[in-house]
This record gives C-alpha cells, structure tokens and sequence, in this order.
C-alpha cells in the first residue's frame, strides 16, 4: 500500500503576494503537474519525473509493450549513442541539423544522441548474415531515452528536448508484404489509442526527413497543438494540413465542402519507408532463389511521456488532473477522519477494514492511503481531487456511510457494500480495456465514420 | 508462446578456414553472448541487446525493482543530460574529464551525459521547498542510461561505454539515520545477489571520487575481474585492495594471516555520501525547530547489463550459457521431432499436448517452442543447451518418454507426468527465489563466517 505521508511530490509552493515572472506560456498540463509536484524542469526542456508522473509512465509503458507484442514485436535496446558516419550514409546529416546533439568520444569519433534510430537498427541488420525470406517480417521494437535540441522546446513533456519513445522497425521482403506490417502495428496503435480513451484524430501526413512512401499521424485535439488538422465531417477523412494545398476547400476523399480545422498535439507517427535506409546501408534478406535483396522497412513511434501530457492537457480541468483510467497513478485514494476529530475513534475501524477490502479488490500497489491525518479532510480532499484519482472514498461525519468522489462526478454517500461495488467495477472496466473488448464512443464514431487507411 | 523460428537471434557465422582478426580479447560471455546473436557491437564500447538477451535484462530490472521497493524506493526519473555547472559546484570536474561525455546545447550551454546522477538529483532537491524531516528517510531510485568513455572498454557488457544502470539516492537527517538507510539498502542488495544464486564477494571499498565516509563493493570472483580482492578465511572479511595497504600480510579485522586474494568483477557499490553534495547543491530539510539543515545523502548503484554478463560470465562453460534461474529468458525449451522423420506423426499429438500443459505450469511467455522442423533434434539440442535453458524437453524417437535436460546435468529419460512435475518444482523454486524464502549456499556460507557490514 502507498502512504501519502511517504510519498515524494513536492507540491509547489508560491508564497502569496509574490510576483512570479512568467518567463514562458505555460499549457495546462505542464502547469498542473509542475505545480502538483509530479515533474520539475531539470534544465530548458528537461524534465525530472517524480514518483506520482512515473507510475503513470510506468503503466503506459507495460500498455504498449502489450500491444507491441500482440503485433509481433520482439523487444531490443540499442544505443543512446549511433555514429555520425552511418547518418552520412543516408544523407540525413545534409539538411538542417541543429537539432542534433552530437558528441566526440576521446579518439575524435562523432556521435549522435540519437532522435530516432533508423539507421542503427539497420546497420545492425546489415552487420549480421542475411536472415532468409522465412524469417520475415521482422518486427523489432525499443524503449528508451531520445534527443532532439528543439528551438522552441516547451509546454513540458510535449515537447522537451530529451523524451521517452517506444520506436518500432519492421523488416519485409516487399512493399505489398510491408504494407501487412504497417497494418497490424497501425492496428495496435488503434487499439492502444482505445484503451487510453481519449478522442484522437489520425491524419495523413507527410514523410518528410524520415523518407517512404505511406505515413500517418496519431493527434490529440487541442488548441495548444502545433499543427493543423483538416477533418471531413461527411466522409471521416482527416489529413494534417502540410499535405494539403493550404486553399483547399474541398475534401480530398468525397469533394465535400464539409471541412473543419483544428489544431492538434502528434503523439503517434507512422512510416512505410521503403528501402530507403535499406539501400544505402546495405541491410538484405536472402530470397527464395537464395539471393540478396534489400529489405523493405517501416517505422512507428509513440512519444510515451508526450502522449501522458498531452492526454492530461485534453481532458484535464484548469485546476484538476485527469487521467485516462489505464494510466491513472493510482485507482483509489482513502481518506480518513483527522487526528483528534471526534469522528476519528468511532471511524477508525471502518477504516482499517476498508483497506483490507480495498486492496483485495485493486490490489495494495493501486490504493493511496492518505493518513496524513494532521490535515482536515478538506485539505486532503482538495489534494485527491486535484491529483485526479479515479476514485476517492472518505471515511468521516457519515460513517458508517462513506463519501464516494469519482473522478469528474458529483459525490455520493453509499454504503459500504455499494463502495466495494464501485470499486469492482473500476477494476473490471479497467480489465475490459486491457482486453479490448470495450468499445468506446470515439472508436465507434471512427467505426462509423470509417477512418482513413 | 515464443517460436523459435520467429526469434530474431542472428547467429554469428563464421565461414570454414576463416582467418578471424582478433582484434581484442574476448571474455568468456562476451564471446558466447555474440556467437549466439545475443548481442552486438554498435560502435567501439556500446552494445545492441537483441531479444533474448533484452528477456533476461528486463527480468533483471523487474527483479531489481522489486527490492527496491521493498527498501522504501521510489521511482524517478532523471534526465540524462546534466549540466555542468552543477557539477563544477561539487568540484567534480576538476580532476580527471577525460571519461566524461560533454555535448552543447543551440545556445552553447554545456551538458554532460550523465555518468551518475549525484549532482542531478541532489540540486532537484535542492529547487523544491525544504521537506520537513517527518518525510524523511527519502529514497529515490531510477533505471536508465549511464554514459562513461573508458579507456579500456572491453569484455562486452561488463565494461561498456554506455551501460544501464539502477541508481538510488538516500536522504535523511543524520549521519546515523543515514546508515539506516545503508543498511536497508544494503539489506535489499544482498537479497537481489542471493536471489541470482551466484556466489558474491563484498568488500570494503574506497570513496574514492564519489566521496563520503563509507563503501561497500559487491564482486562476482572471476579471472577477468579487474580488482583484487583480499579475503580472509578465518573470519569472513573482505576487502578490495585499493583500501589495503597492499603488502598487507595480516587480516586487518582478525589479525589472522589466512589472507588469500581473488580477482573480482564489481558488480554494485554502495557509498555512504554525508553533504558531500547537499552542502555545496544546498539541498536542505527542516529539522524539528522549523529550521533548514544539510541533508545527509546515500547513493547505491547495480550496473544491470553488467551484473548480467558478469553471472554468465562466473557460471558458463566454454561453450554453453549459464544463467541464474530467475534471469534465464526461457524456463523452458521444447524440441520436437524432425518433419518427415518416422517419429513426427506418432509425437506430434504429445507434442501438442506437451505445449499446453507447459504453459499452463510456466506461463506461455516462459516457454520456447523450437518448432524448425527442418533441423534435425540434435542440431536444435545443441542450440538450447548453448543458449543454457533452464529446462530442455525433446519429445523424440523415444517417445512416449520425453527427454529431459537440465542445465548442467545429465539428461534423463521420463514419463510425461514426471517431466511436468520438474518443470513445476523448477517453477516453485523460482517463487521461493522471489519470495526470498531459500538460503543459498552461499548465503549460508556468509552467515557462518559472518561478513562485513
């Protein structure tokens, strides 16, 4: 069980009167997790994740390694650092490269702290014998740190300098049987973008520096977004707009006049590539004839601590958190009566079997105990509600009725029995969401809709 | 379940009459480890962990995490650029740089990628309000990326460039709350080993550049190690050389002269740190009279893909894998007969029917199934016993026997009720590991000689 009175969370404290110096715009989710002490600013676009801001991290990462395993993934790690030389090979050191970090070993050999890593996964392929035909598709996925020294870095963990990312490379013999690949992890991002239940819109987009032919973006709708979206009313189309003629005033897909601008926050990105970085790099199969070919790649990324706060940044309040239930910290805070209350004696029983029951329901890990009992229940009450936790229950004046407060909802009194209950239902709706089998109302527009492929 | 057929293990081939530049020494698991397509060189120095070997690491940090939180951890994380104006203040940029990784910002602002993270989470702490001392014991660990230019980077994993590492810092009030700390720690460290059921060695250590008044070391004993480590057989005690005057011909603890050396690989170190960093990064707590005090650090760190190569290292043979129980990518390896062979038809039902029992005993995602039917049992034996699993099954010629290996034993021919009841006593000893119920032999042998704390 998690004890508030132990838990790490620097809340931040601004004395009153003080003149705070706003030197940047801050979003709403930045503002609410910084001032809840879930993160803290290391230095310009680096962020410190704090225990609460983790297991929410932690619990995204567990949800789409499921998912990338049910897409045939087999996880890897490569280096933070990739040699200068292999980005030479494929020309992406041609451009603009001042969003690289780039660093020299003590023999002089130039690194990349890789934004993405395109070319070390090849490269590795390319270094091993050629595996056969029968062997793919490949599906190789990672976890791990990324850089990119973003000129306008802000609106914390969506756009920092150093993020974490899930990047996904896939390996076929040809573009029909790479398209397959593409669709089975476009799949998994669908069904992960379901279970975290936030209404998302993906787009066409462009291919940009990273090449290919095919591409699609995950966006979150939100008017701190940093691109413009064109949705079809009619027909369900979606593109980002820099792939559009920006006149355009019929829609690409059924002519219709019906389309709607918004701005969105990518947190997904999908590429066929082609054998662009294949090619260059050397990287083969042997096919049935026993010869060499290049390989037919695509590439999938999801920003993990982007697609946290720019869920938070959708569907938060200005003065509360809100999480999707899979990735909430915790599943239920109790709160009990304050120290030297008169209800503290006749309520601490009730209390103490709460939590027994409560844990053999969710589980010890997913209950927040707040025992800081020198405070008013007010006070922690005002804490929980801010920090978003899908359930709070208060042990207090109406014992042995308790105050249930889910997230979003006016609060009831019930019974204990009914709290048990609603508890209950908490976990097996988070169950049917890990399971996919819950059908939300965006899927079921998109469903209708039929969403761009 | 995981299909041999679809696991990405590029196996190293080297061609017949090949004249192999070696260009390095190799050690025995790093050698093992890219032969089996384990791993890869990336460049001089940093690693690519392919799946099977991302299997054992992940189970690795799970492991880890579990005593960590068991010692009171909570979890950050913490970025891996680190400016190094903070490390100029803790003076630890004046002696020998020449291992640091340094890269600069668009702006010019210098960052080091960090080799630990001392000075990162200390000057977090310092930016938060002073915590009261009733918060106190606070103990904050992360995993990730640690970054050091050696010299001499060699023997693969166990001293690479760029390496994952679980780090924890303590704070507390007092030099003497502070060792509680290290003891509880310490405690969880000595768990973790036991549970790997790899003898260790821990010594007394030196400060060193990370400073403070107290250190411990903990060693697999190997020819490659690079330390020396005295140990006394009369009364337990250990030492790393470094604190020794190395003409030491007496136990330093029980005067005996029963001294012999061994050579040990560090695989975890433990440092009691005082204010050595919370004094100059003014990292303070409000003591019970409201006002702000120094607090008194701790700092412990197990290098996780080194602790791995380092227990293959101790416990392979020349040619085959040993791992630790709970870090083995697969409990279990199944063979079946050879399509076309005359056993396939008559098998194949038992073989089937083997693959469900085996999963319903170790968990689908704890079994292989080598199902390349096109290779003969003995080439596909010879690949499991190389890749050391735990347990092989070969459902063969004589069936309805199964054939049985354990890692290191002899193999045994038995009915399929009886291969089960193997696999789930392996099974329940992997939960007893976990649970911490079973004493090893060497936890019993430290016990009796009593070693130092």
């Amino acid at each position: 069980m998690n004890k508030a009175s132990r838990l790490f969370w620097p809340v931040l404290v601004t004395p009153k009167n003080a003149v705070v110096k706003q030197t940047e715009q801050l979003s709403r989710s930045q503002k609410l997790l910084t001032e809840l002490g879930l993160i803290k600013s290391g230095s310009n676009g680096t962020y410190q994740l704090l225990p609460i801001a983790q297991r929410a991290l932690d619990k995204c990462i567990n949800l789409v390694q499921q998912n990338m395993q049910i897409a045939g993934g087999q996880k890897i790690s490569l280096p933070v650092l990739t040699p200068t030389q292999l980005w030479k090979k494929t020309g992406r050191l041609e451009g603009d490269i001042s969003e690289f970090y780039m660093v020299r070993d003590r023999s002089g050999k130039q690194f990349l702290m890789s934004p993405t890593h395109e070319e070390a996964v090849t490269a590795m392929l390319a270094s091993t014998a050629p595996i056969s035909y029968r062997q793919l598709p490949l599906r190789l996925y990672q976890i791990g740190p990324k850089f990119r020294d973003e000129l306008k870095s802000r609106f914390g963990l969506m756009r920092a300098k150093e993020f974490l990312m899930k990047d996904m490379y896939t390996f076929d013999v040809s573009e029909s049987t790479a398209k397959e690949s593409y669709a089975a992890v476009s799949a998994a991002y669908e069904r992960f973008f379901a279970q975290l239940e936030v209404p998302y819109v993906k787009v066409q987009a462009a291919t940009g520096i990273m090449g290919g032919s095919l591409s699609h973006e995950y966006h979150y709708v939100s008017a701190v977004g940093e691109d413009t979206l064109l949705q079809c009313s009619q027909c369900g189309y979606a593109g980002n707009l820099e792939v559009l003629d920006t006149e355009t005033q019929t829609c690409p897909s059924c002519q219709s006049t019906s389309l709607s601008q918004v701005r969105g926050v990518e947190v997904a990105h999908t590429f066929l590539l082609g054998d662009k970085y294949s090619k260059p790099l050397g990287a083969t199969y042997l096919n049935n004839a026993g010869k060499p070919d290049a390989l037919t790649m695509g590439c999938f990324g999801i920003g993990l601590t982007r697609v946290i706060a720019a869920a938070l940044e959708v569907q938060s309040t200005e003065q509360q958190l809100r999480w999707p239930k899979l990735l909430a910290p915790y599943d239920v805070c109790l709160i009990g009566a304050k120290q030297g209350s008169k209800e503290q004696l006749k309520t601490e029983q009730l209390e103490l079997q709460l939590l027994e029951q409560l844990s053999a329901i969710c589980g010890a890990q997913e209950l927040l105990h707040d025992e800081r009992k020198e405070l008013t229940i007010g006070k922690r009450l005002m804490d929980a509600k801010r920090l978003g936790h899908p359930l709070i229950i208060v042990v207090g004046a109406k014992a042995p009725k308790l105050e249930l407060h889910m997230c979003g909802e006016e609060p009831q009194e019930l019974e204990l029995p009914e709290v048990l209950r609603m508890v209950q239902a908490h976990v097996e709706h988070k169950q049917q969401l890990l399971q996919g089998t819950i059908k939300t109302k965006e899927q079921d527009l998109q469903q209708r809709l039929g969403h761009v492929h």
